[in-house]
């Protein structure tokens, strides 16, 4: 069974209205049997994927998750890539920056982090968070190492989204392939996930009032996304929302796009020339003698 | 079933005789259903002691493989940590060292990748490169920023010993734990793969004389792994000599020493305090109202 992810998609040039994205859909599983079995092809068709990426060693695959806290990025992240081989696949969370990364300007810190060709790199947050959590709380920009402070607000965050796009045009020109997906939760579903996470005793040891303090900026986070959103998704570099109410669901969806992104790379492994045909059957006969 | 890997050892002051200790085994599975079934046990019991080492945060662990050539260490990683979440556990491979690198003391480069708190590292080699194919090449040591160049050669590799057993004391006092892996393999057992590599066109396209360059330096490598493992196998970091002719075998062998080293460290899921759950029924009440 093949998952339709067009829908989810951003179009390069798309004006994005999250209201008019669904947090929910129809689920494309209809049992958990069902989900289970879908999931287990999907991660040993990436499993081999991530091997072909490997072995035809041309190019690099760049995953990156934003979302609010409890939208389930951890969740996909494991599920998902959970039956890779780790030795193909990295993952980095961006969390507080440290005093010498913002001695730097806002792309260094996930740049020394990106993956080499023939690996699949996952970024867990990413630079993204300079134009979300920094837009929303622009005072902390004063952390940062800026030349000019932002006097015009909107030219600012546009060189920003700039930035961004120039950065990821000279990924792709240089072979590394980028999806990007924002898990897009309802703020209901949210409030129900941080009440059980409070319940339950193998979760509740990590959560504290910062997790909910981000809450409060709903709306403003909200525009930041649609902005975001807008301004960043590009033909080669598309931004996808994926319904994140139901988590079982939202990990088929992005299991399926990153499939589609591997497998439609079309890749095979490495043909041999005529001369390492010949220095294969040389070795060969110095083993067999 | 319970495997037992006390055998595979090398104890703290040990001399090492590689002649004596096997390169293949009785092996603990009767059948391929059986070996499924067992790796397929311990990759899951991994997995949650992986979240367990992110829960409790207090230990990271480094996994260390070192082999001769096809001796089975990307398989063994490869099946060993498939199911684990990429999140928590990251490999590193070490080949040639680069230009700056070499600018470096011999330990620098393994160190920025060692784990952090509540994670897995993998090496797939490591610094102990400096004390085998160094020591079997000693002319490579002219590419490396020494002070002194070797003078007497014993006092030379005993203090390379000492920087390695030294480091890794360290770690341990800080947190680490740290297993290292010698995958055993026969002569005649590496010329079987070497033959099925060639006759493989999934993996021929990487085979080339360059491999098979270093099996003509087995005795120097025997001599190097045994003094090897003999200075720097401690109660703290210790060695395992892994019988890897028959690969699933190995497998399951590494998994259960690495399971063991796992749940030996006892970790348990961080407890709350009194204010801290005082802090969670206060969020929960905003939740709710």
């Amino acid at each position: 069974m093949k998952i339709h992810t067009k829908a989810f998609r951003v179009e390069e040039g798309a004006a994005v209205d999250l209201e008019k994205r669904p947090t929910k859909v129809d689920p494309v599983y209809k049992s958990k049997t069902q989900y289970k079995n879908l999931l287990e092809d999907h991660v040993a068709r990436l499993s081999s994927q991530q091997q072909l990426l490997y072995a035809s060693n041309r190019y690099a695959v760049l995953l990156i998750f934003q979302a609010t806290d409890a939208a389930g990025k951890d969740g996909a992240i494991r599920h998902v890539m959970s039956g890779v081989n780790p030795q193909g696949c990295q993952v980095f969370s961006f969390k507080h920056p440290s005093a010498a990364e913002l001695e730097h300007d806002f792309l260094w810190r996930t740049t020394r982090d990106l993956p080499a060709r023939g690996r699949i790199g996952i970024f867990n947050r990413s630079y993204y968070e300079e134009v979300l959590i920094i837009r929303v709380h622009p005072e902390l920009l004063s952390g940062e190492a800026l030349v000019d402070p932002p006097s015009d607000d909107k030219t600012f965050w546009h060189q920003r989204y700039r930035s961004i796009t120039d950065l990821e045009r000279h990924l792709h020109a240089n072979g590394t392939r980028i999806v990007k997906f924002f898990l897009h939760l309802s703020k209901e579903e949210q409030r129900k996930r941080f009440l059980a996470r409070i319940d339950e005793s193998d979760k509740n040891w990590k959560f504290s009032s910062a997790d909910i303090k981000e809450r409060g900026f709903w709306k403003q986070y909200k525009k930041a996304y649609e902005e975001c959103l807008s301004a960043t998704s590009t033909d080669d570099a598309p931004w996808y929302v994926v319904p994140a109410d139901d988590k079982e669901n939202a990990r088929l969806i992005v299991s399926q796009i990153v499939l589609d992104r591997l497998e439609g790379l079309k890749m095979s492994y490495p043909k041999m020339s005529a001369e390492h045909e010949r220095e294969l059957q040389s070795i060969r006969k110095t083993l067999t003698e």
